[in-house]
């Protein structure tokens, strides 16, 4: 989902917080993000002894009402970071006490973020007071990275093109991040600059949870008209980074002016491109980076809603229709009155009766239909459809309610059509279901789909890490339960260590004397940067008959279908990987439960 | 806070779901509650073998589009009671069965609610089943009870107004509730009649889960234009019901009609007419049985908005500024220009030095002002109005930031004014912070405020019960942690079974020596009906100075004054209590922890 759009301004040295917040607003600005102590201040604060408050260190939280302060303020805590890993013991204790202090007060102004600033020299001695603020501070922590270190572009080699990556500020982030645990609250505020980073830099910057985007008014250009803009590399940049962030905090070079309202307008025109460019996603609307347990058909009968969401897929029916009238063509090239048994198991509400239906009329073969179904509820409906609107139609179709591997039908049947694929292809158990369904399919018969695949790859995804570890601990028997299952997401803020590779494989029907759907694979991924691998994403591909194929690997995705997201298998602990390293994930399936062993090795 | 009101009809006998749901809101009604079943399908499925379906049992789950099942649709559930307590073993088990596939298929529809039918004599058959059915149907259960059965009028007495409500339908719902432990998520659906219950039985109804209220158009009157209304009797009832609930079923003698309409009409004139009644409690939105843990501002700091709240109070400070006029009179009788001293502790962001400055300019008397404070987040604030609005008033404030119990000012206090009362009184820890603070009071100083005292009585409120038993379980260091601790909460859905009595009294200055602020005491209380006990209410009074009162106690409550909500001391297991039952309360405080020890004797 596209979430809202907020921009705020990065002011210096406010005299009154009420007219700038309210000037601020005026010139477009929805809040404001300002030192809690001024340098003044930090420095007497640090020269002072005890704990006690003879003058006041901060503005008055009268200043603003406390929905303002809410709503409208990020504190910027001082950057004592040199203090904090000063030799003077003293020194040391108060810049602590100083920084903890000044979160203190924000979390007495409930502002929603604090914004720090880490430094690669010296992360470990900030990164420990915030981990250790994270029970008392309650709203985000805004870690500012510069994209581009002021001493980085050295690190630039134009001669092959390469880049010495280990000195972005990504190191500094990612080193913060492990420092506080990984926790959910502490995200990047990330700096836009001049020069643009390589793009596997912006790729890993997009698996990171990163919670703001500033942008200094020194990287805008002007337009011919005079108007601030960004270059075409810039308005690429953020239009990608608006897919896990919707804040943007301009910081302009000195005072606000009125002018710099034109700043917040090119940011809303760009946003609304953003936007319009992803309308299309509103099926996926608040389901980025959210975990959902894969459905578990076999064992829970599924509600009217589920299925009506999945009948409203524009494409699978369709791919279906024209898998069984291809079927049905092979099995009948010529004309006849003979009817074909189609038999469709697991037959929910009917849209896959109604695709055979639409089959049987778009070929002129007759065929007999039978529907079995496990779920009472969705029999109810079947039973109704056959006895209205397929009657209607001309269609004879045997409605049974049963669990398919225990069905004993009267007669074989030419077709066997069912649609019981996980994201990951096997995971439903549609092997298991299907092996006992297939000895009332004829010797010849045809069983849509005729096979699957699995795939697989590592990725590093903070966001998706955090929300597994967070999930409320009700049902978890043990610590790891929740690493030890996997979750149907649809994908967002990502990045992709390695492309996928292909893992099992099924075929339908099997004529494999005594085969078992157990399987056992290792695969070799190499990481294509230095990164934190957070677990794997799996995905199917499915030939339904006749090479009329269903993706949902991103590389041949079949486009407009909405009946899927990607899988992921979440590590209990991320890990931490260099750039060639080689991540190997020995992965085995039984019964749908998958089990990885992942090892790293240089 | 007044919820939004929903009204639905009940009808029967339906034939297409859509046109009936669409006819529904046209005449103005906002969902539907009918059977799942119809009765002869019910027959059907008792006399049928099996689980297999062959024939449809209940409509097309196709003819609502989900969204419309899931907002508006209450499924009403077969009337199995004598079956499930039949002595044919068969037919129990289809009957069962039989009300478990009707749940089912709600959850299949996710309805909202089922309405359930219990009956007085198998109370405990239907409600096993109901109670078993609660892990998988997550939505309402809606008991229906009447609130005058229809063979109880013959319980009346009308020679001494009596009433023998041992048969009344209260009965069957507590012993139906008790059946399902309580669970949240069943409630009454309470069936108004022709004739009105005595008041007690009422008041009895108000501390129950009530989750709708069904009025049969029978009900109504007509007046005199033909429209339907209800008697002055059955307004204020539904009035008081509407307290607790916003749904309102109609249930129409025979099919619905256009002019049912009126009936629509009629229920949100009088839920605009209860609104309009209620917008003084527009500070209390969203609080109405909701619990608080209270506040430890000992222990924490208070947040910037929660100053802001408190600060808010358009009486308390009026109080607390005629009770320090008063005193400064009663030290200072003739004008002088000798300064009093007064000592404003746990000053906080500076209220009540506001009112002593208010005080001292009314009485025309100067004083020189100390403002202690712990939390240096409020000093800040403190600090900021020293310098300027206060030294512009012309008063000397000296702000400390100090525990008062450490403070050692270099003068006495003649006045010494605190705020530090919770909603039972001490259990903020005033009295242990006051005498602390005793010893740089003059020996003829003032302490305001002079004395409070706490109240307490027992209260039926299966909400309040449930609230407390379904907090998450996070934090809980045991199993019974939820219920040994107070909450601080805006009561509604309770019953009060017996009124509040007198429990600890505090006086400051206290001059006792080696007195301690523990006590120890024992209330017997008499029930005035057959109920439930959930737990304790507590309240508080306190003399300021001189006999300005401040009381949160309902008898003597000040009008106007919102800083302050009841309080509630769960019981572990909710009690069954007889009229006339006499509930012991042993209760005793240490250091702002209590111990309740409650025995019931008949």
């Amino acid at each position: 989902m596209v979430k809202k759009l907020a921009v705020g301004v990065f002011l210096d040295r406010v005299d009154d917080m009420a007219e700038a917040l309210s000037f601020s607003r005026t010139t477009g600005y929805d809040y404001v993000c300002h030192k809690v102590v001024e340098p003044e201040a930090t420095e007497l604060l640090l020269k002072s002894d005890g704990d006690s408050v003879s003058a006041p260190f901060s503005f008055s939280d009268l200043s603003l009402m406390s929905a303002d302060w809410s709503h409208s303020f990020v504190g910027h805590i001082s950057d004592l970071n040199s203090h904090l890993a000063s030799d003077d013991r003293i020194l040391r204790r108060k810049a602590a006490s100083l920084v903890k202090y000044e979160i203190d007060y924000c979390m007495h102004l409930n502002a929603p973020a604090v914004m720090v600033e880490p430094d690669s020299k010296y992360t470990a001695n900030m990164a420990e007071i915030i981990h250790g603020k994270l029970n008392d501070y309650l709203n985000s922590i805004w870690i500012r990275i510069p994209m581009i270190l002021e001493d980085e572009l050295s690190a630039w080699d134009a001669s092959d093109n390469s880049y010495n990556v280990s000195r972005s500020g990504w190191y500094t982030w990612t080193a913060f991040h492990a420092e506080c645990n990984y926790e959910k609250r502490v995200g990047v505020s990330l700096q836009m600059s001049v020069d643009i980073p390589p793009e596997e830099e912006i790729m890993r910057w997009l698996g990171e949870p990163i919670k703001s985007v500033i942008i200094p008014t020194d990287v805008f250009v002007q337009n011919p008209k005079g108007y601030p803009v960004l270059t075409k590399l810039h308005q690429q940049l953020l239009l990608r980074l608006f897919t896990v962030t919707s804040q943007v905090l301009i910081k302009p070079n000195g005072p606000l002016k009125e002018e710099h309202k034109f700043y917040r307008q090119y940011i809303d025109f760009l946003h609304k491109k953003f936007e319009e460019a992803n309308v299309e996603d509103s099926w996926v609307a608040g389901y980025d980076d959210y975990l959902q347990s894969p459905l578990q058909p076999l064992m829970n009968n599924l509600e009217s809603q589920i299925y009506e969401v999945f009948e409203k897929d524009p494409i699978k029916y369709v791919l279906y229709e024209n898998a069984i009238a291809a079927a049905i063509m092979s099995k009948q090239p010529e004309e006849t009155s003979e009817k074909l048994i189609v038999m469709v198991l697991g037959a929910g509400r009917g849209p896959i009766v109604k695709a055979a239906i639409q089959a049987s009329k778009k070929t002129s073969r007759p065929i007999t239909l039978y529907a079995v179904e496990k779920n009472r509820n969705a029999v109810n409906t079947l039973l109704h459809l056959q006895r209205s609107l397929w009657k209607e139609l001309g269609f004879d179709v045997t409605v049974v309610h049963s669990d398919m591997r225990k069905f004993n039908p009267p007669v074989k049947g030419d077709i066997i059509v069912s649609e019981l694929l996980g994201s990951f292809g096997d995971n439903e158990l549609s092997p298991e279901c299907l092996d006992g369904a297939q000895r009332y399919l004829q010797s010849d018969g045809i069983m849509i789909p005729q096979n699957y695949t699995s795939f697989v790859h590592p990725i590093m995804s903070a966001k998706l890490h955090t929300e597994v570890r967070t999930l409320p601990e009700k049902n978890a028997k043990t610590d790891a339960a929740h690493y030890q299952t996997p979750y149907v997401v649809h994908m967002k803020n990502k990045y992709d260590i390695s492309p996928p590779q292909k893992l099992f494989q099924y075929h339908h029907p099997n004529r494999i004397p005594n085969d078992t759907n157990d399987r056992c694979q290792q695969l070799d991924f190499e990481a294509k940067a230095d990164c934190v691998l957070s677990g794997f994403a799996g995905y199917f591909e499915s030939e339904l008959y006749g090479g009329i194929m269903m993706s949902i690997l991103p590389s041949t995705y079949t486009e407009g279908m909405l009946s899927w997201f990607p899988i992921y298998f979440p590590i209990k602990n991320p890990l931490q990987i260099k750039k060639g390293d080689k991540i190997s994930g020995g992965t085995s399936v039984k019964v749908h439960l998958f089990f990885f062993n992942v090892t790293i090795s240089g």
